[in-house]
């Protein structure tokens, strides 16, 4: 294929992640360099922004500011959880993206997303290509989950990784403060894929990550949950256990389901309340136990904490981007970016790419060999493989003693001004 | 009073902040380095092991390590919580003390602690007078709380105020991301004052910080608050709102209170479930507003989140260690450090020493001309008062990706090893 000619969009879509805008911004920065492209786009809110036409130009913010996204946390152009129906029954929804990049005459898009982002994206793909539109379409992985399949790894679990590592040793410190006797349950994010709450296994470095660690990997058992921890809380006082929010039993029931009990969970105003799996299982663990418990969730926290976050990580989705778009100039389309290592005993992250419909709709797990054997504790295979993910500090700029993020302009495009 | 010599014994007690070590290293430093001292002693959790005679020879650790306790979190000499009986009805413990106090030749007391611990200190001190024991005996304040009285402001709080604001602009730019609508309630500690919440409020400097802001300062009405949150809803769609744990309606019940129905906060167990303030009002607002809702505990996290300490926090909560020791040493006893503000327009921040008995059993709380008249945001004197607090970031150095706290050996010692 040779030189494509056109305007670009990008797109973010999903959870968003401390690191998601590094790699808008090193895709922004090689398209706005290229004499390929003729305007580079953001797109508002995603696929979303595409639909309603709301596209920013990405050339007409200050320059600062757009070199501070790189270390800004969330989705700087909006992010959306918008499903596209199925082409075959409903192709409404492409229709109208086609006539978007027909009248901005797209011809480069990127999409940074997780697991649904690709699957959107390849289904796009497929659209596009078969009504003759030729426009690349790549995908950019992000989340902090790490569950993306065909990629050693993916933009954003670093910086969550190592938050979560930074808190276990923090809160491990606190919690054991009295010495007298305490369970303490950190709630890690990860619903299916147990990578994040893996990685409070790191802080065990220096003897202040977590006792006992439970992935969705492995079967979770209340018995043998309280027989963990009540051994340790005999022989050391102070636990600390981190646990992913998606534990279930052998017959794959959520853990966090056993204490959701519909006709009592409801507060003086007959609401709802929000269920909490750390609550919940500190609670149970007091009341086999009897010891003083505390649960506590990580909520947005592990995905937005972009003061903590990996420089390799920033760097790596950074570069995520850019190969992103130096691919599609060269002609690579309907792939997604993916990293592998550099083989050596030094790491060093390449970059691939594999073939969207093939990251679409997998989910890639801890492997069994890497968790103990008792299912409580990760082995040092997993430790190698995070431990380069957490490297080095974000360049983040503290003014004024709180950190300054980038603002953008946002200002919004017509298709007239491309033609 | 003329020189007085003898050993030192420091100890930590209640809840403990990002800076409390500090105050200890800028303690036990100044006193190892004076002659008038034969030993320093750290007290291994706190009253406790003073009772139990459970004393570190601090001179025993090695230089590097004792260093970094500046920068770790946690109360390093274990902390306590213990409540000494009144010396009138029962003085065992006075006199337990008393016996370690002339076993160990002490002649040197410092505690770091909120209310309580001045109180302690307080007993303490008028027992050894009352006894003819000669001996220096000075508060250390700490408390992530900041309302203790007498004093500007307290170590431990600019750290905890500085994550607050983090957090807020992490986690406001992360709840806005997709735009569609969402109400994100943040809670954060303080019983009776609102210091710490109040501190949210710094982050809107670039715009990023909670729309709405209730302390415990202000009564708080259900209505109200639902009218606040309702018009913001309507106008801009995304909402951050941070409420101290304490906030309380007219007559002094306490908000939490109205959402925990003890017939019905049990799981499917039976077991009482861990209240969440932030989640009952996440949900209550979800009753009425019928809108996306999110309900985070910052919880422990805000409280030990040293990597993000404030290098201000950190240097004044040394000065208030050094200072203490080197007041003591000149003949001052029976009081706490506490902190003034220098004239003029540049921050600055000098040490005084005022009477424990009146630091003892009062609680300072935000004026309520620091907060606007609605109640639901703080006004500019606020936001100068706390600014310098937060200024400039922590010395802790990261090692292989992870912070590299302080490990000490903790080496008991023996009475015998001083006479």
């Amino acid at each position: 294929m040779g030189k494509l000619k056109g305007a670009c969009v990008i797109g973010q879509s999903g959870g968003p992640t401390s690191v998601i805008n590094s790699s808008v911004l090193g895709c922004a920065e090689a398209a706005m360099k290229s004499d390929s492209v003729t305007k580079t786009y953001g797109a508002d809110h995603g696929i979303t922004g595409i639909l309603n036409e709301k596209l920013y130009d990405l050339s007409l913010e200050d320059p600062d500011e757009l070199a501070r996204i790189k270390f800004t946390p969330s989705a700087i152009l909006g992010s959306c959880r918008y499903k596209l129906h199925d082409p075959l029954t409903d192709a409404t929804d492409f229709y109208r993206l086609l006539e978007t990049f027909k009248r901005y005459d797209v011809r480069y898009f990127f999409y940074s997303g997780g697991n649904d982002s690709m699957d959107t994206c390849s289904k796009i793909s497929a659209f596009l290509m078969h009504n003759d539109y030729e426009c690349r379409v790549i995908g950019i992985p992000k989340t902090i989950d790490n569950d993306l399949a065909m990629t050693d790894h993916c933009p954003g679990y670093g910086s969550a990784a190592k938050y979560v590592a930074y808190t276990c040793m923090e809160v491990g410190l606190d919690s054991k403060v009295y010495g007298n006797g305490s369970i303490t349950v950190l709630e890690i994010m990860g619903r299916n894929a147990g990578w994040l709450t893996a990685a409070s296994a790191i802080a065990n470095r220096d003897g202040l990550g977590p006792d006992l660690v439970y992935l969705p990997e492995v079967p979770f058992d209340l018995a043998n949950f309280i027989a963990d921890v009540s051994k340790l809380y005999k022989r050391q006082k102070d636990v600390l256990i981190t646990v992913s929010e998606g534990i279930k039993d052998k017959n794959g029931t959520y853990i966090s389901s056993y204490f959701s009990d519909t006709s009592k969970d409801r507060d003086a105003f007959g609401h709802a309340q929000m269920g909490g799996l750390a609550g919940s299982l500190a609670n149970f663990a007091n009341s086999k136990i009897n010891a003083k418990v505390r649960g506590i969730e990580l909520s947005l926290l592990q995905r937005c904490a972009a003061h903590a976050a990996s420089a390799t990580d920033i760097e790596e989705a950074y570069l995520a981007g850019q190969a992103a778009f130096n691919a599609a100039e060269s002609g690579v389309t309907d792939k997604m970016v993916a990293f592998e290592r550099a083989e050596g005993p030094v790491y060093k992250c390449l970059t691939k790419f594999v073939d969207l419909v093939e990251v679409a709709n997998q989910e890639k797990k801890v492997p069994r060999e890497w968790i103990n054997a008792a299912g409580n504790g990760l082995l040092k295979p997993f430790i190698d493989y995070v431990a380069p993910l957490i490297q080095g500090e974000t360049g983040l700029k503290i003014e004024g003693g709180l950190p300054r993020f980038a603002k953008l302009k946002k200002i919004m495009s017509r298709p007239y001004q491309n033609t």
